[in-house]
């Protein structure tokens, strides 16, 4: 597999470049009888949209999904879901100063060692661009877990070194900042930070979190696709990840096993629950009925405007200066892209689960089998 | 699929409970040719076993590899290499303590949530014996890969809080301590503080790294199949894992792109390489000729002998003391497991890049055409 | 896997219904490097083309492809190759006569059993219509095949009764005929036989040969994805083929081995052929040196215009007549699609091949190290 | 994928060579909770055993299974079920008539052309005894299709040019004879038949029948995961088959379509049924809930005791004859091979199907949330 398809049951492929004529996704394997709209997926699409705010480029992309398949009369029918978007800019701008140069931080010296040349045209398959597919796709598998019951959702922890204190957390205030961070006070440190670097012409990382609420205890296969395992590849996946972290992370290697350790209690609703989540809602790799908890964290954006020093194409040592703007910080869009993979996987392995036990499947049978009447 | 399979042309598939007949791994997809005999395997599997040192259990377990199939004349055939380690302590043990009771941080709840029952000997398929079978195959790829020039060397980074100094850092240091840290130093503090922590019962977490020297640029399939994305989901698909960073990984997060960006400089034998390596021998997803750097956060091991509260499957609420004697730190033993996780991924992914251009692939079959002539 | 992605390192993956906004398909996994065009594609694409004879629909289609992703500067860049074609004939027809009947011989029953609902305009998804996705995708094979000297032929070998004729075999009449056979007297008799049926409202079936001509020795995966067995599989995946079979396939069950088994012969050239080719040039699963042949069975087309009795979505017993022009045999449009499969399963296997050997391995990465190298 | 491995949800995955330490299987996926123990394994290896009667070879192989995970308490557990046969003939036995000779319709040169060299012992990976793996997994999924009311069913349909007449069709015959035919008086001439052929070292092939009864409507993926591609690909990996048809297979290409069609009508139990079956319980690769019809072509053995001609691994031409006592027909014992292969794929096919409506995943998990209590 050259990489392009995601998921078992629930599949996505992603295709397109920065600069081509668009972007797009193939979604298979979405149950039929889901209510589908190209609103649910603009929703998501406008969230990692650029130009929305003092720190994301201007490009106005408009980045408008059409569905092109698999949704008849409102509704999914099962078969492959075949979502494009176009792109409005296409100019044969001059591409000069990249096609030639490999920019420090970029991908243009590795696909070149790999493929022989490449599409340097804004990035070309490397662009942050990629991740209008896995969005699309992600506010599919979004709408399928809500009809569940299963929430999820994303936002930026932290940037640089200022991050969302969690006696400020306010998930609502998430929407309400250019930065997606749950806590004004930190937004409005985080954007001067932000302000500072731009005007010294340099970026900044930071984490971005994200939640799963409602799902059921009993979803992850043991050992190569574990829940957790899953959901660290898909971040992973994406662009500017660096790191990954469930529940406690990587405090937990500082802690003990007397602390770390979630008892269980009873629960008049479920029967069972933990009475913390240090593990971040797995154990095993398998889900166990508290909130999924994942970190990713991000790079500083490798688009900056300072002298850097670095080698032609053909082998000359050169100093480059990346023009045009550059988001500084790319946490604030990648926090829906995060979102969109959490939800894409646990879709996934949601639907997977369904064959574990042999009394499911038998009631499973015993219902469709009289449910398949026509009459 | 069930998630016990791994890989995408060179794949292992694991077997086996901890207190079963055995446990063992098929590979599949390993090229034909390579010198392959049960000592060579034997290495790798003693390097997990228990009943090495202070740190580990003292249960004495053989673990010792037979080769079933796919070796021929003292090589590899390409066909499936299946290996099994028979377990020899079988004995019906007492298990009444725990059969009935979810252990906390154990996948004991998760699996009866998932399957309705679950083999409760020892932990059953949760057991950190799952591990023999990967790493059995991971020695198969390490051999494969040192074929190639390319070399895979895992060490424990940290323990609780005490971490290997890079001043001090000496590999050949691992192998002289019980804890496999490259660092005699650290490797006593680290040893000081389990003997306190287990004198009270306790446990500690730590950080393994890992380290691949020798690799091509070019390595890696985009998007969904990048190199740093596959590593991770194989570092976390090991049970005590919580986190994965790859360079400099959640450090990334706090620092900015004139700092974190590796300018390329030119060399006079491989024509091009980085000045720095913060990226960890990734961009894009695709090996740059660097070392690749990985690192894995282990949380404390949970079994632990100090009172615990929980829950039995009936729903009461219970106090719990796990009996006999554990691991107080997984991390020395989990070092060669990483190690053959990273192995076996950076292998597989070594053969998928062989179809990324046109001008190879002709080269090849030309070659082959010409080779397949018997005289 | 909702089964609309086919290939293991060469990949496509379809979208698509007869009556939604287009058709189209995602190849990912094709090496760089490729010299690829819309017109490449366009010659595939018109060969399946109805309105094209006397036997085929009269609907003007155009089925014109956009290549969307994966081409730069007329290259494949080994990213994902998205190709569109854009239905033309969206008008809300009157299907109201299809709608709730299940025709006999369709897939409207099963539809609606497995996902309770279909967009049943046009037979939606399985309308012979999905088959755009394969042809485009067969097309980029067929030319990666060439570059490697390896073509792939398909043609009609019989339409019901009438057979062509071995001895006045001719490969370019294929193209001088509405039928595609390669025997201008069987094509003649053929159309006599058609057209006859027509009269009757009645439709027939026949059968597709496909030859692979160049294909090296040694392709093809033991076990399970043995060449013959990815082969069958492809071919029955196309509409309304109902066999399948290699070389002499079902004349073999009566034969003897004496007779069945080809002996091998000194071959200037390549060293070592085969005296005969019963086995249609597969041996263990594995291709041998010699043409690969294939032929599949295709069923009479079930839209035939005479009165049937069948079932309404309600249960109840109707009579119903399929109104509209439809095609009275399938096989002269099917050739180009079996054509497309057994193209793109070749190149696949063929890649996937290239790690059989550690010797030949060896010899690729020495040589890819060196032309990593950008001077 | 190397191709030992098949199944998306349910996989199994089989090792071992004819004369090596053993074979086996590892099965994944199994649903937890099917009552299993090795006699449920064993009665399906004993009807594939060799030396049962006047047509198998009288190698005494015993051939035993063992389990050796995934079953606890006499159920499975979920987790990978390892499944071995040890061989118990290993001797040394003397190969040097095969080692260097490429035997006519063997697989000894193209293992040669794509490894470089084999294990010639008795055939090594391409010998018939591959199969006790998938016979083995068969005999699991078959057991788990039976839990569901699923039946699948094998026999020998022809031998040579005797075929069994359907008008004395009597499936408890097929083991009452050692030809395995439903039929009594056609075993007798099928008998006769093939001592004739023996007694001029000679050997016969025919065709395999399978029924599969009991499968609710809706079972199968469209466009490349078709029930009947599935089947097809299935049957063609097992090592003699060349052809492989589904109902009326390769006669509907002689059919029309006013024949060929199977129409709808009610029915009492079902609230709808096909008054015939033409399409062998197949339609747009879903299936229909009628009886599942599939054949396959068997090729005759190809170690038959005449001189052949054939060319040696250095490129001599040579005279060779097989030595030892062969099968002169491997029909009989490939029937339960096939019988595996299809409840195998079914069963694979059943745990997909049910992701394919969200109404149902909608009412599985609102069921599965609540039993997840432990109380």
């Amino acid at each position: 597999m050259a990489g392009s398809t995601w998921g078992t049951l629930l599949t996505m492929t992603t295709w397109g470049e920065s600069h081509g004529k668009g972007l797009g996704v193939v979604i298979d394997g979405c149950p039929a009888g889901l209510n589908l709209s190209e609103e649910d997926i603009q929703k998501y699409l406008d969230r990692r949209k650029p130009g929305q705010g003092r720190f994301t480029t201007k490009r106005q992309e408009g980045d408008e999904a059409e569905i092109l398949s698999g949704v008849f009369q409102g509704k999914t029918t099962g078969t492959p879901i075949s979502l494009a978007v176009y792109n409005r800019d296409q100019r044969s701008r001059d591409y000069d100063d990249i096609k030639d140069i490999y920019r420090p931080g970029h991908a243009d010296y590795t696909f070149d060692a790999k493929y022989g040349f490449r599409d340097y045209r804004g990035g070309g398959r490397s662009s942050g661009r990629e991740t209008i597919g896995r969005v699309a796709a992600g506010a599919v598998a979004a709408k399928l877990l809500e009809s569940l019951g299963v929430t999820v959702i994303a936002y930026t922890r932290s940037i640089g070194p200022i991050e969302a204190d969690p006696d400020r957390f306010d998930l609502e205030e998430r929407f309400a900042n250019d930065l997606c961070m749950p806590d004004a006070q930190a937004a409005r440190k985080a954007a001067a930070y932000l302000e500072q670097l731009m005007a010294a012409g340099d970026s900044a990382g930071g984490v971005a979190e994200c939640v799963v609420d409602g799902l059921p205890a009993g979803i992850g296969e043991p050992v190569f696709e574990k829940l957790d395992a899953r959901l660290a590849h898909g971040a992973m996946s994406i662009g500017a990840v660096k790191g990954v972290e469930i529940g406690d992370g990587f405090l937990t290697a500082g802690s003990t096993g007397s602390v770390n350790n979630d008892g269980f209690i009873r629960d008049p609703d479920k029967g069972i629950k933990k009475a913390s989540n240090h593990a971040g809602g797995i154990l095993g790799g398998i889900s166990d009925g508290s909130q999924v908890v994942l970190r990713a964290a991000l790079k500083p954006t490798p688009s900056v405007s300072c002298v850097q020093k670095t080698v032609s194409r053909l082998g000359e040592e050169v100093e480059t200066v990346i023009k045009g703007r550059h988001d500084p910080i790319v946490v604030p869009r990648a926090v829906v892209v995060l979102e969109a993979m959490t939800a894409f996987t646990v879709a996934d392995l949601l639907l997977v689960s369904m064959s574990s036990r042999l009394d499911r499947i038998r009631h499973f049978f015993h219902n469709q089998m009289k449910e398949n009447r026509p009459i």
